[in-house]
Parts: C-alpha cells; structure tokens; sequence
C-alpha cells in the first residue's frame, strides 16, 4: 500500500519527535536517577533509545519509511529508492520533529522549552565517531534492505545501542537527531556550535557506505529501489 | 480461530494479574538488592517489565487480544475492533486482574496483601507525561497492527521500555494498572488520590493517537476491524 | 523431521548442561565483579539466563524440543504430546544434564567441582513464588505453542527473565535446574534440604496451567498435541 | 543469490572490522565511565557486543554468511559448506578485519593506533572457559542452520552475551578476534603470549561441536551443506 505524501510527512515528524524525546528523555531521567554513575546513565539511556526504535520503526516503517533521518532519506533519494522531490518535506519534517521532540522531553520534565547545550564535542576523535557510526548505520540499512520489516528495525535499534558504546561520540549519526539535541542543556547535548561538524560526518560516512554497498551488489542495479525503506511492510 | 467470552474474559484477568505482578514484584526486588541506587533499580524493573510484556502478549494475545488495558479496548471499540456490549467484561476483568496481581506480588515477598501507596506523583509535567506514554503505546499498536503477532509484541514491549524511561511519569499508560499500583506502598505505587488525574491523560492519549491514525490510514476504513488487537495468531 | 529417541535424549543432555552451566556460571561471575551489589549481579544473571534460553532452544528446540524442564515433559506427556515411555529418559538426561552443568561452570571458574549450597530458600512465600513462577512458565509454553518456533523461545527467555526479578524465588521452575543448583554454593544455589519444597511446588504450578489451558482451548481437544514442544522447526 | 568472492571478502573484512571494533570501543567506553566497578563494565560490553552481531549478521549475512570468525569458516568447510579453496582468502579477511577494528576503536578514542595487552589470560579453567565457549558457539550455528536468517543472528547475539558471563574467559571463540584483542592494552585485551593456547582451545571446542552435530543428525547428511552459513537470505 502506498501512502499519500502528506500521510509520509506526517510520520517522519511524528516519528522523529518521539524518537527525540526518547533520546533527550531518557537522558534526563539516567542523569537524575544514576547519582553520578556515568556508566548506568548511558545503559539507561542506551536501552531507551534502542527500545525506542524497535517500536518506532515497527510503527511509522510501513507508512513513510520510518527514516527519521536526512541521511537515510538522501542515501535513499541517491540511489532511486524516493523521488528528490519529496527529499525537502522529508527533511524539514525530520527537522521540525526533531526539534518538536527536545521540547516535548523538557515539557515533561519541567524544564525551560528550549535550552542551548554547552556539552563539548569536537576533534578529529569525534569526526572519525561520527563516520564510523554514520557508515556502519547505512551499511546495516542496505544490507537489510531486502529482509523482512521486523527484521530491519531490529538490526537498526541494535546496530545503534551497539554504536552508543563503540564510538567516542555516542553515535548520533543523524543531522535532525543532532540539531535536536543542540537545544538541550542535559545529559544529551551537544553544544551547537559543534553541530556542522557533526553533520559533515554524518554525511560522509553514510556516503560511503551507500558506494560501498552499490559496488558490493552490482549485479542487482536495482538493489536499493523500492524496498524496505519505504515499503517495509 | 474465535473463543468465546469466557475464555477471553479469563485471559484478561490472568494476563493483567500476571502483568501487574511483574511490574509490582520486579519493583520490589529491585528495590531490596540496589542499596538505594535508583537508576538501577528503575532498570530492572524496566527489563522486567519489558519481558513480561514480550510473554503475555504472546501468550495470551492469541486468545483475548492481549489487551490487559482499559484504554486499548475502549480504542479497539472505537475502531469497531470489538463489541461494545464486550467492553464492561473486558474492563472489569483488567481491573479485578490488576487488583489480583499486587495482591499476588505483595503475598511472593511475604508483605500485608494491601497497603495504600503514599507515593506522590501529579503536577503538570506528570498528566503531560500520561498523555504522551498512552499516545505512544495506541500509536504503536494501531501502526502495527497489521504486522505479524510477534512484532507487535516485541514493539509494544520495546515501546513501554522506553517509556519508563523518557517520561516523568515513568510511563503507567494503563488505567487497570495505575489503579493496582495505587494499592503498594512499594517502588511502583501512586497515591490513590493521584490516580484520577493520571487516568484522564491516558484517556485523552489514547484517543489522540486513534484519531491521528484514524487521519493516517483513510484509504483503509476498516483499518482496525478484525485485526492483530483481537486475532493476532 | 522426526529424531531418534537417542539424539532427543543427547539434546537434552546437552542443552540442560549448557543452561545451567549458564546459571550457575553467570552468577559466579557476577558476583566476584559485583562488589556486593546484588541487583547488579541478579541483572548479569537475568540477561545470562534469557539470552542462554533463547540460544539453546532455537538450537536443541528443533530436535527434542528444547525441554530442559521435568515439569515441561510431564506436561507434554499429560497432553499427549509425548508418549509417557519417554519420560523417564527426558527426565534422566535433563537430571544428568543439570548435574553436568554445575560441575562444568565450576571446572571453568577453578572451583571445586561439587560444593553442597548453604543459601536457604524455604517458607511459605518461596513456596507460593515457585508456584506462580512455574504457573507462569507452562502458560506461556502452552500459549504459544501453536506459534513459530522463534517466537516461544523468545516468549520462554523473556518470562524467565522478568520471573527472576517478579518472583521472591528468583523463579527457579524447573526440577533438574533446582537439584543442579544445589551442589553449588555459589550465588546461584538452594540448600538440598530446601529443594523437595521447590519441586512439588513446580509441579504444583506446573499442573494448574496446564488445566487452565486445557480449559482455556476447550475447542481444540488436541491443542497440545504434536506441536511445538517436540516438533518446534 | 550468489556473490562472488571478492564481495563476500570485502564484506567479512568490513564485518569482522566493525564486530572487532565494537567489542574493543565499548570496552574502553565502557572502562571510561564505570569508575572501577568491573560488573557493569562488563555489562555494558555485553550489551554492545550482543547488539553489533545481531546488526552485523543481518547486514553481512546475505552475502558472506557473516562468519567473521576462521572456526566457523573452517567448520563450514570440513561439512562441505564452502569450498576449501575459499578458506584462505576467508581467513585473511576475518585476521585484517579483526586488525582494523581495533586501530579504529583506538583512532575513534584517541589512543595510539596499536598497543600490545598485558592481560594475562592463561591456565587450565581458560583453556577449558575457551573450549566450552566455542563448542556452544558451533553448537548453536549447527543447531539453527536450518532457521531462518534473523533467528540465526538472534541466537548467536544471544549466545555470545551469555557466554561472555558463564565462562571464565568472557568467550572470546573466535581466533581473528582473539588476534585482533592482543594488540589493544585496554579493558577487552588479551597477551599476546596466551593468544595460542586461545586458539587451539577455540579449534578443539569447534570441532567438538561440528562431530556432536554430524552424529546428532545421521539422516541427514547434507545437513551443513549451502545453508544458512553462506545463503542465510
């Protein structure tokens, strides 16, 4: 079944929002809750945000896709899986979402709306993070993109609790994730200055891995089109 | 294949006393062994909870639906899923099932049988809370509700393990639930007179999330008629 | 594919042995790592326990059914889905099994072999968690026996994992493992004088499920006949 | 699907990089963060190791069979599953994947890109920890083989995070990973003067394992033939 585009839009907003709110949430309530203990908050907040995509995916996946992701959606448009056209709704609906999501956490909390992160980080350490987690998020994607839905959000919810842990940046690996987490002066922030960076990374590590799999794959032209990442059910 | 009321009235209250003696005794446990480190007590009971959810859904899901959740029925009501002349049984059998299960966990531990929670929790940030944690759950279950039995299980779980997470509230999402958990002045209880206003934002949650995939899915009227919510095998 | 009654009987061996070197193990690791944190510990041992189950009966599952469990053979057997000659073999093995099990744990970790347990586990409330424990577990056996085989062995790990931390028990529910975990005096053992209680509690558990469910399916005279328990693939 | 051998080589060296990494990044997040207490580390570790093989199967699988490890190569071909002229190609991709990954844990976290372990893991109950750990690893693999592609990566994940706790060892089973553990002096390390007796204990455990499940299942010889080690999709 095929859904109209503003059906698409509506989800990735939704989806990202409520991804968001997971991720900067759950970072609230770790760091509350784990007097200090850096270790436990992240496991928290790293079972919240892999839990939090299982469902999400499972949702939102068979009505737009279930991105939540500037990158997954560009890496999709470059390889004829969504026209270009819809690549603007999709992202500033991954955009607002995202932003949407960062002051729904604080609603809930009862913090300011918005707050401007003053969490570090940069450095070439974190650039190569934030390659890796970007690379290995696509290459699990294009790997999976022909098995069956549930499939597919369980190797993303999983490849990303993995990425919290293996790679110094905590693997944000989205562009909407990361602006989102800039307004956010908790656990999960990121200061905004620091963003660009970031998102450069993002776009180059998941670059690479959208080559990589179309020269692992060349005799299926038409791997990445029409599959799971907007058809998953 | 279709069972009558009586078995499924049945799998109501053994499947919410079996859920809610998860989420009570888990609290227990977890409040005993953690030497007053809140987050990881706050994990087990999340892993626990979790858990049990993937097991009763499935076990019971195949006969009743698997609701264990006054919201989830009215919702599938609404959406014409089930009878309205079954809603009282399904309801009361939640509630006599929640009751049932702290009685349950309070007598595996050797605690008195009933004790009034003394745990405070209202306020603004915690009604805004329930809103989103029952908005979350119906939209994970009407968006999967064409998947397969076993996903919607692991996305419900996963879902609720998130919540307890990113909500204030630590996500109740389940009025048969608040009202058992009133009845523990243990780690998972709420004071009786907090439960009214936590079970008004359920309501207004759960209803917001049909409506916006009520809008989602128009092409498709009999969306939820006959679906996973009651035949999920 | 149907196996001689001699790979069924070494599958058994085998898988019990694994299992409870798995318990047995996990808990003497996470305890010396601890630093007397007990939920720290019972949570390496929860996530132990349920990631062994769903291994070995994806593993075993498809050729002896993946017991692991007198009170699971005794069930099958009351429903027809096992002649009732088998059961003294499958009970053999899971006993010899269980037995192997402990000794190996304590082979890996330097200790010696067998070492008689001083943790009491006795009193009234134990003897109700064993119940409710193994009440939970066969209900979710026969619950989903008519699904895929992925789907029990996740259904079965993931009850067992939240019944660790629900019950006051820690949710033993299984004779074979019962007696094994006596001969270790390590954080996962029960006195041997304890053990007769938590067996006929199991069996007490054990059976009310299996009539409940028998009533539960009335419809269905041959509902546990010839499924997943021994023929899961 | 059939890909040829330098896709599927390419893609055991990107797998085993990324599985390797995983290991040793969340190993020195892990360490980072937990401020002593050595449970939780390991923990954490578990976690992201259980989540990068599920992620990292599902990826790989499909096109090399996701072995990532020179035992179940070496058992693939001794069932005929592979042909023997594969396995030099298979096994130097997995030894240089294995090395990559643990120069870029140490580029993603600032460290010097190699740096020789001087964790001592020797004796008689690792030798043992290391024979039980891959025969349960080969067990599981033979086990599945038949299931489909997601059950397999779920089982091995499952397995690993759990015989990371019950063996003295933590489980390395796998020889490129062990090689690839010697050359980092943080908290997954391993000397390289005990990495032999590693190996040889890995080799025995595999084969052990392959012969049990030869026997096990005699009316089936072409039982490990082309399944799901290399077809896995």
């Amino acid at each position: 079944m095929k859904f109209n585009l503003r059906a698409r839009v509506t989800a990735e907003f939704v989806g990202t929002a409520l991804l968001v709110a997971a991720v900067v949430g759950s970072g609230i309530m770790a760091e509350r809750l784990s007097a200090g203990n850096a270790a436990i908050a992240l496991l928290a907040n790293t079972v919240a945000t892999g839990a939090a995509l299982v469902a999400l995916i499972l949702t939102f996946g068979p009505i737009s896709g279930g991105h939540f992701n500037p990158v997954v959606s560009l890496a999709d448009a470059l390889e004829h899986g969504m026209a270009w056209s819809e690549i603007a709704p999709y992202i500033l609906a991954q955009l607002a979402g995202g932003i949407a999501g960062t002051i729904l956490a604080h609603a809930m909390f009862g913090l300011p709306l918005i707050s401007l992160s003053r969490h570090p980080r940069t450095g070439t350490a974190q650039f190569l993070s934030e390659c890796v987690a970007t690379f290995g998020l696509l290459s699990v994607i294009w790997g999976c993109s022909r098995s069956r839905s549930s499939a597919v959000s369980f190797a993303v919810a999983s490849y990303i609790m993995a990425a919290y842990w293996f790679t110094a940046s905590t693997s944000f690996a989205n562009p909407a994730v990361t602006i989102a987490r800039s307004l956010t002066n908790t656990f999960a922030g990121i200061r905004p200055i620091d963003v660009p960076l970031f998102v450069l990374a993002q776009l180059v590590g998941g670059l690479g891995a959208t080559l990589l799999f179309r020269w692992l794959v060349p005799t299926l032209p038409s791997f990445a089109k029409n599959v799971v990442l907007r058809a998953r059910n």
